[in-house]
């Protein structure tokens, strides 16, 4: 390990310029991929990259690759996060994982090092999601998760094509996306949860992303007045409802790592003197491990099954989309672990809750992630805030990461 | 008691011959107050009872009166309920009530029988409230709950003023609305409930209403991802309103003949992978008892308090409507189920868990209901439906009722 490290003051200005661009009134962004804003956004990070020395390089979905030569031209390690928003999204989640990969090439650039990998800062292409669907189309393609042109293809809400709006704001690149070897990927990222704050740590050693199981349930009762029907006669389709949310909530708790939630909810009719005759929920199961992630959804169907059995109203469930847990590569893992250590940051092991593109590259090379708290847990909201002090502990371990995959020993299995 | 018998076969002719009017495809009615269909209805209605030797009197808010003569001038027994229907209405919701009085008139026409008091065969205007509100607006006039005016200016939601459409339809009449004295009220009505049919009874003896709260709850948690909170950390207003909905059912369940009813819900922003910021929802609550009712409110709103304290989400109750229990005149329940036992039908104590005219008639004379079944508790439907034989024996037992009042000495205090 060296004993550089990153320059906290200009990698926050450096988030802070970039939140500029596209900035809300409510001190938040709205930076939607391939818009105006996202063009302004990528024409500065590309401006200051090239002022940094780097090279530029754009693929044909227009993720953008900000490269460091290294002394071999062997397989790069590889930095980054996207740096397209929400609609009411934060100045931190995406963009501060690009800038801490800007700002420790800077750093090194500083102290005159020369590592033998290259260094690639990626800023991958509609992360979120928001105007394109599917989210993190870009990271998608490099992987081979996706293809080009299923990505190029995609409509937004308002008919505007992907490849359409990709050339419109000067980013179709040359550059094939993917098909290329990488060393190592990290990510440094907000949490976007309220755990590294509630436990006072300021580095999350993120050991993978939770699996993920949607469903949606229905089920029917027999609609009535609320007057006359007796309770012991009622079919209450919402009443059963109830029964299996607080059923699917114990789940949950009782699951270790899990997590359940029940975030949308319909009735019908939806008249205050009316048993409802019908309900319609979403469940949404997540856990670390599979067998756990089976074993919840096992329970949530049987606990459906049994309420409904009971209740006497019928039920469908449906399983709409989920993907399976995601661990991450040990080594990275501790890597990022004893860095956090050396530079004496407080560390937790900790799992991501939500996807990233990370989980994409963790397909084709050895992947971790790096969290630093952000205030009260929130993101994809205007409120997201975060600790300068924070960022430049992400951006020093992420540094110590970097130096310690991109110094080792080209590897003659490397391309 | 004597030993006539209504027509069973002339009573039925007559609920299908009014159906006709407004009839619905789907084997229902939709003869919404005031409407053409409804003043077809109130045409037939009056000529069929002219036919029969009645006399007809309307009065300013619409309210018809089908009077048969007594021997004296004493205060009359009145019989009735309504014709005018839901959108999808069914055959036998109000006009049982009606035809059966007109029936009544009929046999006793038949068998040459005067009463001491007059009989008066009264359909209310408005009584379903789905043009216009307030619902049971005609017999809220003639018991002087609601002025005449307040109702007259009635607007339906089309804009057109209820005193407009009564003069349309030819049913704005000279006398005034109440203000006169009446010896008793009796209706006959379909359960719109599920309870005599499944206890196998034709008669049910209408005890009183059950008085009703209403209340609209609000819970606020936190608004968060659905992926990186853990479970011991989330503050999910949508998992606090399910328990608060499972313990409002158990209140039901304990409280004998209370019921309690969640009908509507809502939950923010109602996105699947987001854990709900925010749920509304109503609390229906009903029992025959002021004090049972009393009770269960005040455990409902000590539950939402427990729970929403222990689970650290706020909350606000409103209470937005209700009602006080109402008990039937006890003599002329007993008269009821005197005479369902005279007649060898089985009866059942029952309370009317829906509103009816008869509430407010309760208000100035002594009132009691006679309830038959109905397929299935199904009201308010074009499925509605009630067997032939039932539909007698409720006429009936409404003609023992009204014979054992009407034949009484005429007391000293009537007008």
């Amino acid at each position: 390990m060296s004993n550089i490290t990153v320059n906290g003051q200009r990698l926050w200005s450096s988030l802070m310029d970039l939140a500029r661009l596209g900035a809300t009134s409510g001190g938040g962004v709205c930076r939607l991929a391939l818009t105006d804003a996202d063009r302004q956004g990528r024409d500065w990070l590309s401006a200051q990259a090239r002022a940094s020395g780097l090279d530029v390089v754009v693929d044909q979905v227009g993720n953008l690759f900000l490269r460091r030569p290294g002394l071999s031209n062997a397989a790069p390690v590889m930095v980054g996060s996207h740096i397209d928003s929400q609609p009411n999204g934060g100045r931190f989640d995406g963009t501060f994982g690009v800038l801490a990969g800007l700002e420790v090439c800077r750093a090194l650039n500083e102290a005159g090092i020369w590592t033998q990998r290259p260094i690639e800062v990626a800023a991958w292409s509609n992360e979120e999601g928001s105007r394109f669907l599917p989210v993190m189309g870009g990271s998608g393609v490099f992987s081979g998760a996706y293809t080009a042109s299923s990505v190029l293809e995609g409509r937004s809400s308002d008919g505007a094509r992907f490849a359409d709006e990709l050339d419109r704001i000067g980013y179709n690149g040359p550059a094939a996306a993917g098909g290329r070897p990488v060393a190592a990927y990290f990510e440094a990222h907000i949490e976007q949860g309220p755990v590294l704050e509630a436990r006072d740590c300021v580095i999350g050693v993120v050991s993978g992303v939770l699996g993920v199981a949607w469903f949606e349930v229905e089920i029917v009762g027999f609609e009535a007045h609320a007057g006359p029907v007796l309770m012991s006669m009622r079919r209450d389709a919402l009443a059963a409802a109830a029964e299996v949310i607080a059923c699917v909530e114990s789940i949950g708790i009782g699951s270790g790592e899990g997590r359940t939630t029940i975030g949308m909810i319909d009735a019908w009719p939806n008249s205050r003197n009316v048993i409802p005759g019908r309900a319609k929920f979403s469940v949404d199961i997540r856990h670390t491990d599979a067998d756990s992630l089976k074993r919840m959804v096992d329970e949530f169907k049987a606990a459906v099954q049994r309420i409904c059995e009971r209740r006497r109203v019928s039920f469908q469930i449906a399983a709409t989309s989920g993907w399976p847990p995601m661990k991450f590569a040990d080594a990275l893992v501790s890597e990022v672990r004893k860095a956090a250590l050396n530079r004496g940051y407080r560390s937790l092991d900790i799992v991501s809750g939500a996807g990233h593109d990370a989980v994409f590259m963790a397909r084709i090379c050895p992947t971790a992630m790096i969290f630093i708290p952000c205030k009260d847990g929130i993101s994809h909201n205007e409120k997201e805030s975060a600790e300068a002090e924070h960022v430049t502990a992400g951006a020093n371990v992420l540094l110590d990461c970097v130096l310690a995959n991109a110094m080792s020993a080209v590897n003659r299995n490397d391309a």
